[in-house]
């Protein structure tokens, strides 16, 4: 199954990489792909080892003001609270009907200290959300939203809100015989119907977070729906698991910006094959935002381990 | 994303079918597999919607007198009572000592009627087998088993009992734009190591039973291992939701021959696309074995809904 791909016609033409500045980030991107493609001397890497997984939000698309996903649901709790006033004292709906931002932004700040018991009340909300919906018509209203909603802040649409450096990345990996897979916290069906228009990652390659899924055979074809009870939640020491379970391999690159893509980056290493290990570091106010909350752990691994940190401000010369 | 492939030089060869006989069967493939290229005057089925679900045991390989992974197991059943002589009294090691099989075949007969109790015993000594131990390890150990050890009526290793008519199937697929998945109720971590070689199925494509499994970062790199407790029993209506959490899409085929098939055939139906449900009859006790047990609802489901039954007997002029 070795193939030979420096021989093959594919090309690794590092100028599709146009809004990545030269530098450090860029150059171990290139070097990389130089000697996964055995341009470096080494013997080529079999195109079946060239995996490369993706943390999604603050990744390869704006988490800020919050993770897009979240808006989704929060427009959602409002419809619910329409149809049942009674929530409207409780969480997540209460914060929700209330405007209180800080009590997300307290949730993941507290997540990633280590205390999930607001995150829970939220995921139990969020299960409630779309218990009993089919993952057809889930789909469609994630797709809907996804292709209509607009950024609060940014002045543009979500479809618009990935990183236009990391799309070029996604691309380069693609064109050298790499299969890009999306290893997110994010939810998984809630990605998939634009995740292969937007990074050119089929559905099948989407790892996410997911509900229990349930099967019925009453109606022709069957039907599979949402119940109210977490599957996965993929992050921290979940994602090698999630990754390994969908891949059977571990990848030789990765790519994060969170705590909660620590072990996934650690677990890309190979004693014997080159990986790539990215860390994006939001650290460009102007463009996008500024904050490494929630990333003092993974910093220090990158710093320890030599692990490549990009610099939105400097290693980018645009950001969407 | 629409490739017509009928025009793109990827043949719809039917000769590869060489251990086919004419017949309704074949016929069946044959129109299915034109009107997904477009040649039968419809247009062709897009790319991505070309999938293939497969469960592995009796439907591509051998799975008697007993499942390939029922061996494997029982030697390691072999070596643990070796290693603790307490478990000798106790399921499933006691029968794996005193041979009888009878208690082995009884808890599928079981299971394909409804009893769950003693797969359950069974699972526990599956559990505790690889308990602590590595993907890696346990990779080895299943790669090593496959490629050393012979069936044990058949007069040939395991490699070579899958079913050469179904693996020209396989194949006349892929040449076909289909992405072919395994699902099967057997273990994903057992098939993989073999699976490309064996079906040209790569191992992101076996959908399977799985462990829960744990990540540790005590090492360099992260290490994977077994806890004793399952993940996932891919069987029954777990079939359609394990397909639909890798895939993200409802199957074009579905190949299967037991009762636990019956919901992953259901599920492979398109309102507005061709599909193809083929049901192996095991009634050629000459080449292979004769037996319908455990096939009972899923023969009636097959007559009722016109799934296409593909007899080893009749259809085929080899099995292996």
């Amino acid at each position: 199954m070795t193939e030979n791909v420096a021989d093959s016609g594919v090309g690794s033409d590092a100028v599709g990489l146009v809004s990545w500045r030269d530098g450090s980030a860029r150059q171990a991107i290139v070097e990389f792909v130089d000697r996964v493609r055995g341009s470096a001397g080494t013997p080529p890497v079999p195109i079946e080892e060239r995996i490369a997984v993706f943390d999604n939000d603050g990744t390869l698309w704006c988490e800020k003001p919050m993770p897009i996903q979240l808006d989704f649901i929060l427009r959602r709790f409002a419809e619910m609270v329409a149809a049942d006033e009674s929530l409207r004292d409780r969480q997540p709906w209460k914060a929700t009907v209330e405007h209180d931002y800080g009590w997300f932004s307290q949730l993941l700040t507290d997540h990633y200290g280590g205390d999930d018991s607001q995150v829970k009340v939220l995921l139990g909300g969020v299960l409630a959300a779309y218990a009993g919906v089919t993952v057809e018509e889930f789909e469609k209203k994630s797709d809907t939203f996804l292709r209509t909603a607009r950024h609060p802040t940014l002045d543009r649409g979500y479809l618009e809100c990935g990183y236009r450096p990391m799309i070029e990345l996604l691309a380069y990996l693609a064109a050298n015989g790499f299969a890009n897979y999306i290893a997110s916290g994010g939810g998984r069906d809630f990605m998939r119907p634009v995740t292969n228009e937007l990074y050119g990652v089929p559905r099948e390659r989407v790892i996410g977070s997911s509900t229990t899924l349930s099967y019925s055979g009453d109606v022709p074809g069957g039907s599979i729906t949402h119940l109210p009870a977490p599957e996965f939640l993929d992050d921290g020491p979940e994602k090698p698991i999630r990754i390994w379970s969908r891949v059977g391999r571990r990848p030789l690159v990765a790519g994060g910006n969170s705590n909660g893509d620590s072990e996934m980056l650690e677990f890309t290493r190979h004693t014997d094959l080159p990986t790539l290990r990215l860390l994006i570091l939001h650290d460009d106010p102007d463009r996008e935002f500024g904050y490494t909350s929630g990333a003092e752990r993974v910093l220090e691994s990158a710093h320890r381990e030599g692990w490549t940190v990009v610099s939105m401000k400097d290693d980018w010369t645009t950001v969407f």
